[in-house]
């Protein structure tokens, strides 16, 4: 039983299967991982972009990392870039970034304590849901000749997904293991879930990407 | 009562609120409309990608288009792309495109008869969901000056949502009038629409945006 | 005379009137002002990246700087993003960022004396030669409605060609004062104009903009 | 000595120098071959847009793009899209396209016949120089792993150019057939050729990278 099936009805599904949506895309070649907006603001509980699982996915994440890091595969960690002007902020319909006092503190922006980048990897400051859009991720991927984002992080259904969504505009393989990623909102987690998994890319766990780093011969 | 609130409960909307997510964008001076992938496949109900709803869905767009046409305001209309090459029609997780008989024929990428461009809009073949990448839509739109664009069009959680996120990542005032998408499951529906509302545009109705249309002296 | 009659012959300007290049793009309603690169590496003569040119540049671009700024108009400047990681860094040509002592100083990416930014201009800290690539300038652009562009900076053939190029592409009006670009290189610098000229927008004088400016009542 | 030893002078050389530009990026594992521009307009000495050694240039062209085609290596052919909308066709600064009846005919539009793409062979239509710029060019490189571009075709400082920087953005290693590349103007074939050779690619012969693809198992 998927995760997706107490949200998402057979009919509903079945309509996917019409068109002959699923399958697989499996893991390629040459994978990188991204961990998307693992800082305070949103894992630790008393900040208002937290998600009750955060701090637990944290933990899972961490597992994923250091097998990247165990086999010298890229990593990138993006986090909120702070913008004092409002044209560079956008147009987002939240109040918390710059009417909160916590998100004043520049500890808001600190990557969680378990999640903290090393030097050798890359941290992307980004200011929309996708860690591609106004950053150079697209170049560090080709660089390094990745065919294969592993998206870990937080909220599924917004930064991950938007995430999700440009990598697979551009032909990568996505892969999403389901506990590495969380929501504020469980519906919504689970959605995106069904969504990626029906459209987009793979849905797996982190046991599944360990075991698939492990098989490789990288 | 909001159309999402029995898929999305109250305490994950208070997480929203928590936040101070939600709120309004509003219409800008001066409007685009985008009507995403209103074509045969996505429409008539014989082909496998169309929603229940799409056919009642084309005839409440054509009264926004009505209204836009009748002022002159840039029109868009999008559809999927035939390509014969593997590497340019992507890693979509879908079989009906290349196996069902009824996509190989040129008529399910007739747009649908009530919806048809007329010679001043502009046809955009694209690839991937959103309406942005791999087209110029971005350019047209600034040829025009255009600061807020109207979304309108199917699937609601895939193609509309993803050109939704594209417009807010540049900027745009989002407007998607919730009688004016449709999708082939509900809670898929509900929930991109909620999500849109909460994070990157305003939700609204048909009615609402001609109201807009009306008010403004253009 | 054009300035660069004396390196582009009468024939080969020739064969651009046989298709009719060059014209006039014009001043729209809505200028914005990119000020390119004009840090202390490419402004000071003591740094490897310095044009003979640039400190008597950086004048004349003070005086547009400042009529931008008289009239609230948007300001945005570039530098370099310094990066650890090669992939990060790209595959530039150029031994100098990374090997000559002056540039490991942060003094070296201070922007020049003259050209400091003030609070309300945007700085946009790129990688590649395009202002445009990798940064939100393009949302920035749309949130100010902006439909011009008036590009100044160093070097001609390079950061500013690459940010007329894309500024083009989104079909901005590009607008060049040439007394307000500067390249290492006479030849280089007069070519670049000379094909911005032709092809993709207006190579004027700060003094035309400025006349612009007053011109129009903003 | 260089091709552009006689326009670019040694002092101009030596600004260069100092900053270490140059060098060589050299071959990567998987290279992609793109035809820029080679239809007829662009080729065919009747043309507007036509240089004169653009006959010439195909010959050799197709010298490399035999070799690829022997290999199975991906291979793309760029033309000009056809756009009735002027905010489609966006802000070139030329009549031809619109006002020479030559360029009214399909005839301007199909590939030179000795360049005729296969059905295994990508067409990408484009609005602007760059091959990248609204296509999905960078999405199919992806899919293909490529890491070199080889870029052939014409103008070398127009549409061949802007090719070249955003590969060069998107941290592909830039490979330039000098032999390969034509313009309407001697002078800006050979600073193009300069500019790329220093910062952003590698500028050789046909030959050269016969050599490399001979050289390497794929």
């Amino acid at each position: 039983m998927a995760i997706w099936d107490d949200v998402i009805g057979a009919d509903e599904q079945a309509q996917y299967e019409r068109a002959g949506w699923g399958g697989t895309v499996g893991f390629g070649q040459s994978p990188a991982l991204v961990v998307v907006d693992m800082y305070n603001a949103f894992v630790d509980p008393d900040y208002p972009f937290s998600s009750a699982e955060a701090p637990q996915t944290a933990k899972t994440i961490r597992t994923v990392l250091d097998a990247f890091r165990e086999r010298g595969l890229p990593i990138f960690h993006t986090r909120a870039k702070t913008e004092s002007l409002p044209a560079a902020r956008g147009r987002w319909k939240v109040r918390a970034t710059t009417q909160d006092p916590l998100m004043q503190s520049p500890d808001a922006y600190e990557f969680w304590h378990e999640l903290t980048p090393l030097p050798d990897e890359q941290v992307l400051e980004k200011t929309y849901p996708s860690a591609f859009f106004g950053t150079t991720l697209t170049s560090q991927l080709v660089y390094h000749a990745i065919d294969t984002l592993v998206v870990a992080g937080t909220v599924t259904s917004g930064c991950v997904r938007g995430t999700c969504l440009d990598a697979f505009n551009l032909n990568y393989r996505v892969i999403v293991p389901a506990d590495c990623v969380c929501d504020r909102g469980i519906v919504s987690h689970k959605v995106a879930l069904f969504e990626i998994q029906m459209k987009y890319g793979d849905v797996v766990t982190a046991a599944d990407v360990l075991t698939e780093l492990a098989a490789a011969r990288r």
